[in-house]
C-alpha cells in the first residue's frame, strides 16, 4: 500500500507575490459576514510586513508568540478567542492565514481545524482523528526549511505528548511562497531551519524506506541546500524556499532517522526548538551519516555557526533516561535508518552515550 | 503577477499502486446511482491491464482510439454516448478515469468537463472559458513524458484550431502513478514521449521566462531524463514517470521554445503526433540548442531511433507557408527562446528553411 496523499490545493511562487494575497482572498470572502484571521509571528510586530497585510472590514490580525513550540493549550486559547470575537460581531471566520515560520504555520493549521471541530486540539493529536474539514487556511512562510508549508501535520505539544494532528484536512488550501519574505531572517535562525531540510534529506536518502518519488524530491532539496549553504548567490532565498518545499514533498514516501529521533528527546526534555535540536544531535552522528556530518560541519564553518554544547551533561539521570525513552519510542525512524535489526545497534546505552556528549 | 496555480488534489506513486484504484474510487461512489466511466486506450484491448480495471455494478469501460490526436468532435461524441447511457439507466457518472498516454488522459479531462458544461468542447478551447467544475476525474498514465498528468490543459483539435481547454477545472482530482504500467510501451513510443519531457526542459531552462520553482522542477526532470535515456537501470520506469511529473510541474512558470513552435506547424499540416514532431524538429535546431541537440542525438543513437526524414520537401508551397504561419503565431514561445527581439532572428525565410530540411 502506497499513501494516496493530498496536495496543497493552490500555490503561487515568486518574488513579491505576497502582494497578490488580497486578490487571492477575494473569492474566499464570499459570505457577507465572513472575515479573515491573520496569525502573524510577533517577531514581525510593527514591521513593513505587518503593514502589508491586506486587512479588510472586520478581519482580525493576531500576533502570535512562538518562543516556545506550539502547545495545544495555546491553540485552544486562540480558537476560543476567535470564536468569541466572531460571536460578538455575529460573523464566522472565512479563513485563517498563518504568516511566519513552521511554528506559526502549524498554529494556523491547528486553529483552522479547531474552529470546525469540537473539544481540545489535544483530542486530535495522532493520525486521522479530525472529522470535519478545516476552515480555509493559507500558509505563508517567512523562514524556510521545515516543509510545514506542504505537510499534513501540525506538530503540537499537549499535556501528555508532543505529537502532530496528522490529517488530510491539515494540509493548506493555499500557500504563498515569496522568497522576499525570508530575506530578513536572522542568520542563525535561517541556518538552523535550513538544516531541518538538509538533515531530513540526508536521513531519508540514506534510509531503507524510500521510493523514486521521495528520492527525486529529496535529491533536489539536497542539491538546493548545498547551493544555498556552500555556494550562496543572489538566488539563495528562492532556492532555500524551493528546498523546503521539495523536502516537504519528499516526506510522502520517506522517513527521517537517528538525528530526528534524538532531537525529539532533546526537544522534550530541554524544550529545544526542532531546528537547533537537529543540529545539536547531528554533529555527533558521524558514525551513522559520515558524509552528511562532514558536509554539515563545512556549512557550519562557512556560516560561523557555534552550536550550543554541554546541554545534557548536567541533567539528572532521570532526565537523561527520559530522553532515551522518547528517542527509542520512535521505532520507524530507527528502522528506516538501521534496517529491521536496528535494536542490535541502537541500544539504550548507545543512545545514552550519544546524548551525554551533547 | 505570478500564476496562482491549482495542483492535482491527490496522488499516489509506487510500483503496483494501480491495484489501489478500487479503494480510491470507493469514497467517490457515494451516490447510489453513480457509476464510473473508464476510458482505456484501445491499444490495451484484451490485455491484463484491461482485466485489472476494477469495474463494478453499472460502470462503463470505453476503449478509446488515439491513433489521431484528440479532436473536439470525438470528445463531443464520447460525452453524448456517456450521457445517453446514463439516461437509460437513470444514473449519472460519478467519475471519469483515463488510462493511457497523454491523448487518453486529455480525452478523460475533456469528457469530464463536457459532462458538466453545455455545448461542444470546441466552445471552450482557450483560457478559462469553462464555467462549471468537471465530474471527478482521474489520470493514470501508461506512457510518460507529456506531463498531461499534472497540467491544466487538454489539447484538442477543433474545427478551427488546435488549442487546449485551459482551466483550473481541467486539472485531475487524482492521479495514479504506477511505474509498472509504462514498462510495456513500445520502445519508439516510449522514446518520443520521453523526449517531449527532455525537449521541454531544454527549451524552458535555456529560455528567458523562468523562476526558481520552474528551474528546480525542470532541472530535476532533465537529470532524470538523462539517467533514463543515457544510463538506464532497473529503476528507469520509476525515474521516467517522475521526470514527466516534474516536467509537467515546471510548466507553471516556464515556457517552451523554438522546437515546440515548429512542432505545432508539423502537427497541424502533417498530423504528426506531438512527441515525434518535437523530435523531428529538434534534430535541426543545433543553432538554438547546441548542447541539447548533441545530447539528444546521443540518446537517439543509444536507442537506435531512426527519425522520419524528408517529410516537408514534397509538400506544396501553400502547405509550407501554413506551417510557417502556425509556428510564427506562437509568439510567447519565440520570445522565451530568443528574447524580446526575436523577430529579427525568427524571420519567415529562416523558419521556412528550417522546415524544408525536415
Amino acid at each position: 500500500m502506497f499513501r494516496n496523499f493530498k496536495l496543497v490545493s493552490r500555490m503561487v511562487f515568486g518574488r513579491g507575490c505576497f502582494s497578490q494575497l488580497s486578490d487571492i482572498l477575494i473569492e474566499k470572502r464570499t459570505t457577507g459576514d465572513g472575515f479573515m484571521v491573520f496569525l502573524l509571528d510577533d517577531a514581525f510586530s510593527g514591521t513593513p510586513l505587518q503593514a502589508a497585510i491586506p486587512l479588510e472590514g472586520r478581519d482580525r490580525l493576531i500576533l502570535v508568540n512562538v518562543d516556545d513550540e506550539p502547545k495545544t493549550k495555546y491553540v485552544d486559547q486562540l480558537t476560543a478567542d476567535i470564536k468569541t470575537g466572531a460571536a460578538e460581531i455575529g460573523g464566522t471566520p472565512a479563513g485563517v492565514i498563518g504568516i511566519g515560520g513552521g511554528s506559526t504555520m502549524d498554529l494556523a493549521k491547528a486553529v483552522s481545524l479547531m474552529l470546525n471541530n469540537p473539544g481540545s486540539a489535544a483530542d486530535y493529536q495522532g493520525w486521522d482523528l479530525i472529522e470535519h474539514p478545516a476552515v480555509y487556511h493559507v500558509g505563508i512562510p517567512t523562514l524556510s526549511g521545515t516543509g510545514a508549508e506542504v505537510s499534513r501535520t501540525t506538530v503540537l505539544t499537549g499535556p501528555e505528548k508532543k505529537l502532530g494532528i496528522n490529517s488530510d484536512h491539515t494540509v493548506f488550501d493555499q500557500i504563498v511562497l515569496d522568497p522576499e519574505l525570508i530575506a530578513g531572517a536572522p542568520e542563525e535562525q535561517r541556518f538552523y531551519t535550513g538544516m531541518d531540510c538538509y538533515i531530513h534529506c540526508i536521513e531519508s536518502l540514506t534510509g531503507t524506506y524510500l521510493n523514486e518519488f521521495s528520492r527525486s524530491y529529496g535529491e533536489k532539496a539536497l542539491d538546493l541546500c548545498r547551493e544555498v549553504f556552500l555556494n550562496p548567490g543572489p538566488d539563495s532565498d528562492d532556492k532555500l524556499m524551493m528546498a523546503s518545499y521539495c523536502g516537504g514533498m519528499s516526506i510522502a514516501y520517506s522517513q527521517v532517522g537517528v538525528c530526528h529521533a534524538l532531537s525529539y528527546g532533546l526537544g522534550f526534555v530541554l524544550g529545544l526548538h526542532h531546528g537547533i535540536g537537529n543540529c545539536v544531535a547531528f554533529d555527533y552522528l558521524s558514525e551513522f551519516y559520515p558524509e552528511g556530518v562532514k558536509e554539515f560541519r563545512k556549512m557550519m564553518a562557512m556560516h560561523a555557526i557555534q552550536l550550543p554544547r554541554n546541554l545534557v551533561a548536567g541533567l539528572s539521570s532521570d532526565q537523561v533516561e527520559t530522553m532515551v525513552d522518547v528517542a527509542l519510542v520512535l521505532e520507524p525512524l530507527w528502522e528506516n535508518a538501521l534496517g529491521p535489526d536496528w535494536k542490535k545497534t541502537a541500544t539504550r546505552s548507545k543512545i545514552r552515550d550519544l546524548f551525554l556528549q551533547m
